[in-house]
């Protein structure tokens, strides 16, 4: 289920409101097109997973204004040329345009459409804000995942990377949408209990330093922990001293399921727990480490061998850490005035973008994923699947959203298409994405012509 | 106003739901005291400003679990032995306690309790997550933004800075969060329509590259925004070639209160631009700057004396980069048990904390902070001023919250009083923080027994 928020059409930068009332003060209002990409990939990222996409259709089918928000803009010492009307087709706000999108869980590269709004000029712009914080926060999120996930599994066995970042997310909301993003892109679970309940994400969670410090005791702790919960015990045993926390941890007398290291050395630790662990019978019980980790450091830790089953990651996946932000934009690319199809482009130096309303030709040759070639929509003679799909149509979704579980298991499946180099952590690796010839006359008509 | 969103209560991390319910089937349920605060402070940043206190107190103060809330919560299979009298617990759960803290727009650093929570076990242990991450983000982005701001008037003039960072932000509340904190510490306003809205926030806008692209010209799509706002008319100029825009700029026939610029060297397009507008007679026309702008290339362009008035930056603001997290925790430091004060503290490697409920005093000289001394909670004779102050008394607010423009008085007061080598952009400085004796002594005697 989504949730709509208190005043969420507000949620809005001032300035799609001031353009819109000055479309409408000019009675201007033709059909145009709006697309929605990322300008250039991170360093540090060879490809982007696309998500968010379902509470972007979501957001645009179901934008509308209330009195209170209307009468709140109308207010603003800006408004107060505006035409009254402006606040009336406010008012009436719906949207009935079309929408066309990338699947969730896509590779996507720079420069390609995620999201392509074709409406009216003010019901396209008034949009932009919410769908490019949507789709930036939830498609970096998702791709800085797929990376920790990648990484846990390097070695081939399958661990599990498990959400745990919400304490560190940019605000309460932020922790429920990384949830998502991070499980369509492979995380096992989250920590975070509403996104259980909003998107049915499987949760996780041990227990806290606090717990231990609350009683007299550790070994009292770990007891009391698992009288309450004997089947599913996590017992956190580095509040004190690590290897003493893994010998207590066996003098319970219960089953415990698992055991977490959260500081200190990994590596060393883990190893050293395994084995006192393993001397005590307790062979099933399964190593979760966290603290900080990212890619990297898991990368590390498992091409040292080091025993461990699960990996608890935080505040570098909920916030993307080296890359906190997508440079996703929303631009338009083309109007439609007096039956005619008139390309728009910004030339701006560094910022060149193509005109026109796009379709993305995937190529794959021996189930690999070769190169992707980006053509003027209906153009014809391209190889390949074509990526870019109808969401809505005259304002009418007309797409049946897939479940969590089909995005995470669409997203696996691409990433097997994908060559190995791209999924290095390292190395920097290009995926050849080209513009069709055509879309390249009508950006230097453009050029020539401002 | 604050907004209490769908299903706020589930909006935590599974593990305080689990830890309470094994406190509560051990009927242990002491009262304790936790604290909120900041490990360590990221590599690019002197001192950080509070921010988010009044959110994190009214949360508290609000926090109720609705029926089909503890029904989610019962039906999860970790659940399953609980018994049944903690789901009325939840049901009736009402936060009866004390809570203490920074004055919001404190200086603080790192140790230093931003929040004490002083309440039974079960009712602190579950405010964790949304505490953390509520304090977190906006402490982040209040300490970016006063960096930012710094940079802007670093040749004492006084330059705005408009927080535009909404589309980057971490999803769409992140923005209306970012925005409040950016205000705080000095920005001039936001582009956000929802901050305006819920917190009085000023509001700025300008115009998209779509106005202009959807004209059929440049010049045209000028006129056509003079016409609909003919005082606040701030034109983007950059959208073919920003010198070019400039002499439309000047060809309206309409008094352009500013041109912005959002591309290529800002530097020497600004001085250009400025030559053109003040040779056109347009002297009162301010510049403003945007472009993926932080504190850096801020302080390199009015070193480079560059003509500018305002700067719009967004991205870095508002997801604070460079440091998009800090290392807030949240952690048990004091049991009350049979009338005896028992001092907690994690001892684990790298990540010390110290026991007790703390105060921190905070010496000024001569107009100057010199340095801060935290102490036991009731110690005497320290000096300086007591910044931890009481918000909450038995699950009442004793407190009246400040406005924003109070809040941001305080952050410009107490930035006067920080010595200046703690305001440089690129030189680390730490500011002195000791701990009392006695709070060592509390340490050492943990160390010792475990």
């Amino acid at each position: 289920m989504e949730e709509i928020f208190p005043y969420q059409a507000l949620d809005v930068d001032l300035y799609e409101l001031t353009m819109a009332a000055g479309y409408f003060h000019h009675n201007y209002n033709p059909t145009v097109t709006f697309e929605l990409y990322v300008r250039k990939l991170p360093d540090t990222r060879n490809y982007l997973i696309a998500a968010g996409i379902e509470q972007a259709v979501k957001y645009i089918n179901s934008l509308r204004f209330s009195s209170e928000e209307v009468n709140y803009i109308k207010s603003l010492p800006v408004m107060k040329d505006v035409k009254p009307e402006f606040f009336e087709y406010l008012q009436n706000y719906k949207f009935s345009g079309d929408i066309f999108g990338l699947k969730e869980g896509e590779l996507v590269f720079a420069k390609e459409p995620i999201l392509q709004i074709q409406a009216s000029l003010i019901e396209a712009q008034i949009l932009e804000t919410f769908l490019l914080t949507t789709i930036n926060f939830q498609t970096a999120v998702a791709s800085k995942a797929s990376r920790v996930v990648q990484a846990a599994q390097s070695d081939g066995k399958d661990r599990t990377i498990l959400e745990f970042g919400s304490r560190r997310a940019h605000g309460p909301e932020a922790g429920v949408l990384a949830a998502r993003a991070a499980y369509i892109a492979g995380c096992a679970g989250t920590s975070n209990v509403l996104a259980g309940y909003r998107y049915g994400i499987p949760l996780y969670g041990t227990a806290a330093h606090s717990w231990t410090l609350a009683f007299d005791s550790e070994l009292d702790a770990f007891k009391k922990y698992s009288e309450v919960f004997p089947n599913s015990s996590i017992y956190l045993i580095d509040t004190f001293n690590t290897l003493e926390g893994a010998k207590r941890a066996a003098q319970t007398g219960y089953k415990v399921f698992g055991v977490r290291i959260d500081s200190g050395d990994l590596e060393l630790s883990s190893k050293e727990v395994r084995k006192i662990l393993d001397s005590n019978g307790m062979n099933d019980t399964i190593i979760i480490l966290s603290g900080d980790l990212n890619e990297y450091k898991i990368e590390n830790l498992i091409d040292k061998e080091t025993p461990v089953d699960s990996f608890g990651v935080g505040t570098q996946l909920a916030t993307s850490e080296d890359a906190p932000s997508l440079s996703v934009v929303y631009k338009l690319v083309e109007v439609e005035k007096n039956n005619r199809h008139l390309y728009r482009a910004k030339i701006c130096p560094g910022k060149i973008m193509y005109p026109g309303k796009k379709q993305i030709y995937r190529e794959v040759k021996e189930n690999n994923f070769v190169k992707d070639l980006i053509v003027l929509n209906g153009e014809k003679g391209a190889q390949g699947n074509k990526l870019l799909i109808q969401y809505v149509k005259n304002g009418e979704v007309i797409y049946s959203f897939p479940t969590l579980d089909e995005i995470r298991h669409y997203v696996r499946k691409n990433l097997q298409k994908l060559p190995d180099r791209f999924l290095s952590l390292d190395k920097k690796a290009d995926y050849k994405v080209e513009f069709s010839d055509k879309l390249k006359t009508l950006l230097s008509d453009i050029e020539t012509n401002n």
